[in-house]
């Protein structure tokens, strides 16, 4: 995998302009639909049981994000999943928090029995948790975790999906595996950031089959846009950091992304 | 209409600081009220069905924004524009993202029946749809429109109401029709710019029973609010641009609508 | 109290991060998730009756506000106090416009009959309501109050808790009284700055178990950085200040507070 082909895919994007159906929470919804345009996507948010279904059968992508899950929202997160299932069309599935109560991880059990997801995106905690392994999640933070790229892959596996793990180093396994070194620790001060990459992913995985080569990409241009962001505001400036990043999802071109690129291809 | 009007409307705006009950969309609540706070009203959101009708009671005007409708949503709107209608309190009604789904073609034409919606506020797309044209709606950014002032005309005769149709050019068809074409086309990278349109609008005709004359002359105060943001951000800076949008419609004061107003009165 | 017990207390939030759980309304959710980032805090956001218990029970401190109350937040809020309440878990409850609808004033006196509230912030229209008063509250920008001191002592006398009314001059009842003279007037130009405030405080008490100074402590850190964001701004660009404020609740230091912090002790 090339940076070039990053750049392809982010030129792919913009040109398309792809429908992405974001089921997400509450907290993020503004900060999603704003750097979806930045990047040039479409973003639509309709999580009402009676249309869910309807929107997402259109849509290029579909992302489920259960940071402020109801029941009615898991109902309709799944009535979504399934329609895009029916039409091919990609679903992302974020388990914010999954770990932290008893009802996060059930309703994230239950949203992968129902729907088949094709990339899951979530901090190594949630992944964790989603193979059965046992671990302390402190909130939505997450916490820390050792072999990451292990566990991607094994959550690839058993579950039978790309895999995207981010962190310090963000991973990626799935028809193929890669690691990508981009990105800025900022990130971690705004709320949303790993929101809007998993509506960002799904923007690329609506013009690129290839999941595991299309979320590689993904994350690289996202962490792109995020290094050039923090050079503006430095790494104590939250505020203005979350302003510049929506810059420069906007900013961020070939040229940029294909310079900057650091994805490592693993075995 | 003069620009001079424009000019008397937003200082009595700021003057009388209307209280606008927003029953909106989750994806723009923030950025509504920061708007109507720039611009000198008092914002309120309100929307269960428990406390709907009596906030909108004692609110200089009321928004209806179906963006994230449910079904207790539009309850609560149906009880809020009642409530309204029986003091005589102006009701908007923003349609997003009529057309794209059934249901939210249905929940629009069911507002329109039980309540009487004084300013209808959408893109050409969702305009048409409730005229009963069939057209192509891609989700809630609508399409484009030819003959956009005779559509306004149309749903304006056809439903009863002031239309103000937003696009290139922003079109008021009611008691008077006028085209406005302040603006930015950086508005369309920003969330909620429509939105947020709808609740200015409002606060206007809070204060200007005259609901074309207000709706239009919201129009240029808001376009030139976004020229002068513009100007300052440029158009590849839509993180910054909505930041100094909000800065704007603080600052934008009557000379500059004066110097700066476009309108034109139709027939 | 010294500033130096501020200073020590911001530092304490910084080091320990405590989570803070917010049921909180659609509004201000991202703005309250950034500001407790940027502050140096844990924010969870997890309103759902299902798990609000659940995750309340493993915070260090408890938000409820009941901006956008529905039924079922409500239900949710007094399952997440009682939780709180059991574990010795600070509770913070922002009654925002009661008054202003007799469900609003309902749910108040509802939470605070059924819910151990620890402290209770909010302006004098709010506040007078709850205290049994008869009133006129502007929907939720609430009204002005003479004797606001007063006010705080009735209130802090008659439910039982640390009372916070906030407004020209900022006032804390309860085990000791204080008054804080440290903000600036823009911050009524940005909304979810009161409620943003609650989370702030709610943030000091979870590592502070006494309220009243814990409060105190975290109006004079609050208000320093919004003096510190309208040094940058001015008092004519909310959107500016927005983004600067949240800069300041993350690079305001030790040195900045004891330095400009405004704390009067009440007998």
């Amino acid at each position: 995998m090339t940076h070039q082909f990053t750049a392809d895919l982010l030129e792919k994007v913009r040109a398309e302009k792809p429908l992405i159906h974001n089921l997400t929470n509450t907290v993020v919804t503004n900060f999603t639909a704003n750097g979806l345009l930045a990047l040039g996507a479409s973003p639509v948010m309709a999580d009402a049981v009676e249309e869910a279904a309807d929107m997402a059968s259109i849509a290029g992508a579909v992302v489920l994000n259960i940071g402020t899950l109801t029941a009615a929202k898991v109902e309709a997160m799944i009535l979504a999943g399934k329609a895009a299932n029916e039409k091919g069309i990609p679903v992302l599935f974020d388990p914010v928090g999954a770990g932290a109560t008893p009802y996060r991880t059930e309703s994230a059990k239950r949203i992968l029995k129902e729907v088949k997801v094709d990339v899951l995106r979530g901090n190594a905690g949630e992944v964790a948790v989603l193979c059965g392994r046992a671990v302390q999640v402190k909130g939505v933070d997450g916490g820390g975790h050792e072999e990451i790229r292990g566990l991607a892959k094994e959550a690839s596996d058993l579950l039978g999906l790309t895999c995207v793990i981010t962190g310090k180093e963000d991973v990626v396994a799935g028809k193929h595996s890669y690691a990508v070194q981009n990105g800025s620790s900022i990130l971690t001060k705004v709320t949303g950031t790993g929101c809007l990459l998993g509506s960002v992913i799904a923007a690329f995985c609506a013009v690129e089959k290839n999941y595991a080569k299309a979320s590689a990409a993904a994350l690289s241009f996202y962490g792109v846009a995020a290094e050039r962001a923090a050079a503006v505001s430095g790494q104590e400036q939250p505020g203005t950091f979350a302003v510049q990043f929506i810059n420069e999802l906007h900013q961020t071109a070939r040229t940029e992304v294909e310079a900057s690129g650091r994805i490592e291809v693993l075995q």
